[in-house]
Formats: C-alpha cells, structure tokens, sequence
C-alpha cells in the first residue's frame, strides 16, 4: 500500500463542495494530468471545457437534471470526444480521414481517450485533498449541452465533473464481490454469477436499510433491474450519429 | 506537487518487461483499485479477465498484431464492458431491461465505466514501479479474442493492459499543447487550434527527428492524418451489434 493506491481506493463521490475556489495552478496541474494518460495511437481524442462561467454552470446544473453540485462547486470540467482538431490537422495535409472519424472504432477509441484522461483528473485531485463527481446526466439534455458550449460536428461532450473542497463525507458503496468483475483465463459460467449476484443483493440491502435507517431497502440486484427496465436517453443514437459519430 | 501526481505524470507506456511475474496479492489489489473508480449510475459496467496461461497469452499475442509484449509481461488484463450480469440480475428478478442494454447510452456508460477502472489499474501498477501499455490491438480481431475469452452476449473486451516490471526506458512523447485540448467556457475557434497545430507539428517533427536519428522525421500532424486516412476495424459496427449493443 502507498499513497496513491490509497487515494485511489479511499475514492467516494462527492455532492457537496465548499463555497471555495480552485487556484488557477491547480486546475492547469489536473489538465496536465489528464493529458499524460494513455491515448490509442497517440490520437490525443479528448478535448476539456472548463466551464468558469457561473451562469453556465447554472444553465448546465439544469440540463443535467437540476443537480445544484453542477453549479456549486471549486470548479467545473465537460470532458469531450473531439474529432474536429484531426479533421483540422487533415485539412492541413489535404488528406480525408471522415471514414475513419465516423467509424465505431473511433467512437470507441475516442470514448477511451477521454475516459482515461477523466480518471487521471479524478485521482488527482482527490490527492490534492478535493472531491470530485462525475456527471453523466449533461447526457440527460446532449443537444442543448452541446450547443451552450459551441462544440463543433465532431465533437461529443461525454460527461462533467464537480471538483471542490469536499463539504460532506458520504459513505463508500460496496462494490460487487471481486470475483464476480474478475475473471481468470475467461468468462466465468453464469451459475457462479448468479450466486455472487444474490449474496450482493443481500449484503446491499443490508447496507442501504442500515444507511437509509430502513427507508430504502432494496440491494443492488433489485435497483439497478428496476432503473434500467425503463430505458433512458433513447435520443442518444439518432444525436450521436449528427455529430458525425458511431455511423459506419 | 504530491506522489500521486508525480506518477500520473511520469506515465510512459512500456513495451518490454522483465521475466518476472507479480505476486497474487498485487493482482488482487489491482483489481480492487479497478472497483473503486467511479461508475456510471452504481452500474459496474466492466468485468476484467487476467489471462494467465501463457498458451492463451500467446494466441491474444497474435490476434493483437504480433505484439510480442502481449505474451510476454507479468499479467495480462483484459477490460470489458460487461452487461451478461445485468442480464443475470433481470432474469432473478423478472425483468426486461434489453431496450436499455442495446441503446447507444448504455454503450458510452459501458465503454466509460471499463475505462475508468483501467485508468485506476494503470495508475495503481505505477505506483508500484510496475509499467503498463494498453493494447487497442486486441480489436484487431474482436470476434477471436472474444471466442478466446468465451465471452457471451454483452460482453465486449474493449481493449487489453499489459503490466510488468519495466525493462526499458522510453521517452516521454509531447502531447498535445495544453491550450489545444483545454478550452474555457466554450470550444475555441478553429483558427486558434490550427495555429496550436502548426506549432505542434514542428516541436513534435523536432522530437522524431532526434529520437529515431532523422530515421523518422514526421510530426503528429502528419503521422496522424496519414493513418487516419486509412480506416481500420472496419467490421466493429456489426460485430458489436452481433453482440447486442450499440443497437438503438
């Protein structure tokens, strides 16, 4: 164990920030870390907004579903898939690279740069002694997210994140049992899941009805089969492919 | 300045390792850093397979390209986006949640939770004195290492991690200049980023030039254009739909 594994595995989200700034340096020291993440094919996909603009923050706490942490907060990052700088690059060299840009393959390799570019931010930032949390719900209202910040054909905002001076201390969520998400050599058979799988609805039920004070009492299996029998988002393919992506 | 911070940017890939393999519990710890990292929702959207046989490291070996680093590291993980337990979950619990899994959103969750959780492997391992590189290359040949690792329907490896003890010290390869992939408020003019890479062009044709010893003298503006103009991984839009995601 040192200091950063610990970092890494003290990590809880954090919704509640201190009515306080984040120093110019340390926002450039997180940008710097967000870059030096591994990127496919040194294509470099992920472009950040930081979005300082109070009445920004505002309008984007809204579209992501009036969660009040988008406005307030130390700062605020949009974390982009971004096409548009190699379409640039190939009209400088005369060169087409559409077919390639509107392929599934670059959606995902580009969904990757920015993921891992993401998490560096995030683990550093909570070694700074921040909290941070991710915002997937800018994808609630993607149109509008990316027309508020000007994001060209090309370019896909994938999701935010609060950064601040934690003012709160959430407890930490029990994760699957680790041998349900590892695997050795190949996919395990469903039968082993499926036991690990009821063992954690009991473990995070008890949980829940421990946090809650038995308000909520519903494990994991029982959440999350609920959440996602109503589909969300459904505009997502139909939006995705106008910005040129995820087509061929 | 901090430890954390000193090895997210110290990061190189590494691509030649040590005969040397890495203990159990450093594995399971790995694992557990994976776990920690944000994900989309409570979903845990990612399963990791460690390939430990070296019979099946090889084969992935060859189906990634011939990259002989594949095979020979200290371990090897496989990251992927993994809906199979949700499915599990919903048939425990009689639900239907496939409109869900097959949306385009659930691909980008997916994609973003796996990725997330690599980048806090990737991290962890460095701070251990371990080296890493990401291998894109297992898409190469999805459908092979996808039979290889008898992963069922919604499962999708999205990419491989080669860990070990380093047996090379690479260069630290220029990114991007920081005002290139950081706007503020809004996405900058194309104006501005032409001129960023014009001078990224030059610093990184200076770099090659002394690297390879004139060998290679290209900058990224070049290199990735030209690569880009030949697309690669054309089947993956019908391979992972075969998978059922990305769909609606």
């Amino acid at each position: 164990m040192n200091e950063v594994i610990e970092t890494i595995l003290a990590h809880r989200s954090i919704r509640r920030f201190k009515d306080k700034t984040i120093s110019e340096e340390t926002i450039t020291t997180l940008v710097e870390c967000a870059q030096a993440a591994s990127t496919s094919s040194y294509q470099q996909v992920c472009t950040i907004i930081g979005v300082e603009e109070q009445e920004k923050k505002q309008k984007l706490a809204e579209l992501a579903g009036n969660q009040s942490y988008v406005a307030e907060n130390g700062y605020f990052f949009v974390f982009c898939l971004d096409y548009n700088r190699h379409k640039i690059a190939a009209e400088m060299k005369d060169k087409d690279i559409s077919e390639t840009i509107q392929s599934t393959e670059a959606f995902i390799v580009g969904t990757v740069d920015a993921s891992l570019a993401a998490q560096n931010v995030a683990v550093a930032a909570e070694s700074l002694g921040l909290g941070i949390v991710y915002i997937g719900g800018i994808r609630n209202n993607l149109k509008e997210v990316s027309e508020l910040l000007g994001c060209p054909e090309y370019v896909l905002p994938l999701f935010g994140m609060a950064i601040g001076y934690p003012d709160a201390t959430p407890g930490k969520k029990p994760r699957l049992p680790l041998g349900a998400v590892f695997h050795k050599n190949g996919y395990k058979d469903n039968e082993e899941a499926k036991s690990l799988l009821e063992q954690y609805e009991s473990e995070t039920a008890k949980y829940y009805t421990k946090r809650t004070g038995g308000r909520r009492t519903e494990g994991w299996v029982t959440q999350i089969t609920t959440s996602m029998a109503s589909p969300k988002r459904a505009y997502m393919k139909d939006f995705v492919r106008k910005k040129g992506l995820n087509k061929t």
